[in-house]
């Protein structure tokens, strides 16, 4: 990947006449199944372009789930920058919404002047919150024949579609034709150093040209990520495969320890992550994390070896582990055994015997 | 009140020299237990101006409930001007936020750069999408103290403030001790033409007046409305207290009445608003509404009388009354009878006997 | 005019339903020659809505004079709340823009994706800080053509169309044929205490409605300002006949005086306002404007008379003189000998001989 | 370069964690005498995150010069996304601004709730439209005590700060330190494929971090290009030196030429551009930045060569050479050539003898 950066050819994108990134756009577009794709420096910019282009009239409500990522963790920028208010809709486990609930929210402002105008919604797929769930295909035909019926717009958080679309078996066309947007994100599971790109109409684009202008995303010699993120895309389907089966081991070694502290519903690991749940009151997902990452001459003692697991705490009672390319099957299993140890030792230290 | 209104005594109030309104500002000020006072339109403008001086800086994050008038009738006004960014949370039946949920939803974004910043709480009492519900102050105490261990300010929409002080019979500076800052509304129980104000701290209000400016509530000779405003606000204890008791022998007529098609629940009737339950699936409660304001010769040859009603389609089910200054006892009567009526038309029509 | 507001019959306007508003506002759109106006609060709210409008796109840029009221003393809304950009011209002393830069101006952007859209010309009318000019009607054709060459929108400030009608002697919608919206004032000349309005063509009204919502301008029975406002209207030929002429013999008497210390061009007198430059280094218009509203024994002594006026300061070297229908020629005239008291006076303690 | 990055150690930037990135900063903040500085993907986003973080209260003012590129060629991002509105002031020919109107335009407004707060001034370094000219810093220095009797910041888009130090033979702190803020651009005569970034002290930077993310500039593995900005930064003395000698040796031959159709202001160039007067009415600099562009047989058989210059029609009447690392002397003197060939060709199709 490194080499391809260093020998990218190169041009001056911001007057789209860089070769790297025109064929990374192109190639995006074709199996987006979208009519263009621009690349921009993140997936919180591609979201928010997104944002900004679909609701160009005043006035305009966005449709999202409580939980979502550009909801949650993007600084609130479709208020902040687009001016977009948001309402929100419960998320369900599987990272979908209640689509009675969604049409009885648009329906309620629907053609009125006293409301705002619901114009978006935003799905996100795969979903993060719900711990990397894929939206089932069936769903989003759902999803689309409702919006069709309201006229909504619908743009796909995708930063992780590339999981969804491994997951499923499906060319990533077959998930993006209900939508007429996605983001994608080269710089997660793809491994790329950063770039994402948002994809659309012919129209959609231009505008989206318009608004990586202004938030200050038009990088010049963009070819040098344009590589990368080509490479990633390239290798792919392996990549995310094994990430997968990584997940699912690591899952299922966890629900076969058993241990009264921690649990995983193997089941629910659809694609590269794992929420880990904690299951007594006595320890937080903090703490858990500190000691999967602390290494310790006892560890070294009883196991053989100093194995440092860096984890998230996510909810109040639950914690998220992700895999990328750089996680091979072996580091995974030196996880999971981590994952013993610390569990044993948690639960020694509280007075009682595993 | 509208000789109050042409006898009214002005000055051109965008340079402070509005004797009419400053008096109101002084007054109301007073009562609401805060520093001062500023007069302006309506209160969605009260509102917006509030989330725009306590959101100064960019990035803010406001909590409010999923129902809040604010966040579903005013077009979204605090993202859309103020740029300001909802989290959104679950209304309980009473008009209340869940404590638990209100403290997890701060927490999660607390202290973390990768969060927008929890700035403010919005509250509104009474609270219209529950019915007119009254805040318990033992609720809002404890707001008050949640919202101090985050740092976070209240905002209290205060449009129907006056009715849950005459419900619960305190002063409203008893209620608005536990806030920063509160709206009022003098168009709606108080009888007013137009009007509303928002009050706080010397320094919040001094930001509002800049605000007002922006939005271009400043007007000119606004004494004329402050005047009306003045006199609702004399007359309150009165009139409030007689809508409320309007409303309740409404409700108890709705429930004695025991038809199949509608019901009330009495005990959730504590201000100047009715919900009445619409029962059957085969009736809309757009279509009963429409029953209701329309005038029939049956309707007269049967119960002697022409009495058309106004009431609003509310929820998927349900529909609201609201009573108001120009509504007397006998008004009330009246419409309970025409309700009795109209069920039993609806009942019959449907090929049943009563 | 307070009688009409007593006895205006009125309803709740947010529903459409306040028959003195609707009767101004056909009136209005009527003289203005547009197809629907909507009434607001003020002037300021009526122009922010027009831009709103006007500009919902993204990206949006407006072409505005560098001393437009609009400009300088409307917080900025135009950035603020609606996020719309300016590019700025520089003022003719006559109000008007120079064509040949404001078409520079135009198509220096024009077509680019690099630039802003140029979507909006501001123009104001009278134009406040020129002292009350009134832009040529050959002028506006001009506009008017360069606007359709390049497909930009014409909003007119119009808070003192009126004064401009009056003063070319034409019917309003004269002036307003060559713009696509018009602002207007009915608290300045016209004498009401509150309310102006905004006016265009259907589809605009129905947007600038949701605006007018969105800042809280939606006030309920705005029938009782709409009733003074109407009476305005109907006095209006008097009244600021009146007006302009006590302004233009305000300005004679000043000219005729040849003080030293203050000058007028009379020429440049066309409607209510005078502009008086203080032509000495040593005495400031704050200054001047402290000695006309101050009164003292010595002009009691002197002139037999106890004399207060209120100007204000303008620019740097200059004050401003506004009419209004509460002004008598009576009182222009003791404003003049006022001002000969003050300029003789402030001569003399300067150490000269007047 | 390519190498540099090829071997950069890098780490997720997003948790501050990529150690090339952190590297450049802390260099950067060094030699730009600020307390802290971001790397951020442009040069806009630098200049729009600078805005947004001076700008926290509302009502902000922004002074800008009419032709700044921040003004002219950032899509309006202070409005459109800051919500900053801007008075304008005129550009003096040497990228200054007049001192007395910028003082005129705060003192206006100064301490006055009818206008917005004037709280920034953003200065440009080397000024672009004006040519590449250098601000003095004697001016700075007043602009600065100017700044400071208001309470004013000033930012400084500098994103060709290095031309002006290297130009003026100062370090660049020397000039920083009449600053708030600085932001600094890699990809233009640095030569670097992307990336800028933007400085001040350690509570701006902070929220610049916040303010970086909301516009989706947070990358990931950023040591890629913070790679190449080091190395644009370690050769800079040199290439931006003869960058300048190249610039001034083509405006002197240019000069020499004594064409009637194109003249130069050789003591105006003080850094790497060179604006070209276009002197004759009858051709435009798009027509001659066509010529300059194009080859043809004539080219070949009279000079012997075929050369390609690409140059930007500028203004109404001139057009701009700009000299970035990959021009060489040699480069500057076939474009000289070029430009003699193309003026003569003109003269002579236009029917005279040049």
């Amino acid at each position: 990947m490194r080499q391809a950066m260093a020998q990218a050819e190169v041009g001056d994108d911001d007057y789209g006449e860089d070769p790297t990134v025109n064929e990374l756009q192109r190639l995006a577009a074709q199996f987006l199944g979208m009519e263009e794709a621009l690349f921009v420096p993140t997936s919180t910019m591609a979201n928010l372009i997104a944002v900004m282009c679909h609701c160009q009239r005043r006035g305009a409500q966005l449709l999202v789930g409580r939980e979502a990522h550009l909801h949650v963790f993007e600084q609130g920028g479709v208020a902040q920058v687009a001016g977009v208010h948001s309402q929100v809709l419960q998320d369900l486990p599987e990272g979908t919404l209640d689509l009675d609930e969604l049409e009885s929210t648009v329906r309620a402002g629907y053609g009125s002047r006293y409301h705002p105008r619901s114009v978006l919604v935003c799905l996100e797929n795969t979903h993060s919150s719900a711990g990397g769930r894929v939206l089932p295909l069936a769903y989003l035909r759902e999803v689309r024949l409702l919006a069709d019926r309201y006229g909504l717009h619908i743009h796909m958080d995708g930063a992780r579609l590339m999981n969804a679309a491994v997951a499923q078996g499906v060319a990533p066309a077959q998930i993006t034709q209900h939508c007429d947007s996605v983001s994608l994100c080269f710089s997660k599971g793809l491994g790329a150093p950063a770039g994402a790109l948002v994809a659309g109409c012919r129209e959609f684009v231009a505008e989206a040209w318009r608004m990586r202008k202004l938030l200050g995303g038009g990088m010049r010699q963009a070819g040098v990520l344009a590589a990368a993120a080509r490479v990633g895309l390239e290798r792919m389907e392996e990549t995310l495969q094994r990430d997968h089966s990584n997940a699912r081991s690591f899952a299922q070694g966890v629900w076969e320890l058993g241990s009264p502290i921690c649990s995983v519903d193997p089941s629910a690991v659809e694609t590269n992550m794992v929420l880990v749940k904690v299951a007594v009151p006595w320890l937080s997902p903090e703490k858990l994390c500190e000691c999967m990452q602390a290494v310790s001459e006892e560890e070294v003692a009883e196991t053989g070896r100093a194995v440092s697991v860096r984890l998230f705490p996510w909810a109040a009672h639950s914690l998220r582990a992700v895999w990328h390319c750089d996680v091979s099957a072996q580091d995974t299993q030196l996880a999971a055994n981590k994952l013993k140890f610390v569990a044993e030792q948690c639960w020694r230290e509280r007075g009682a015997v595993p």
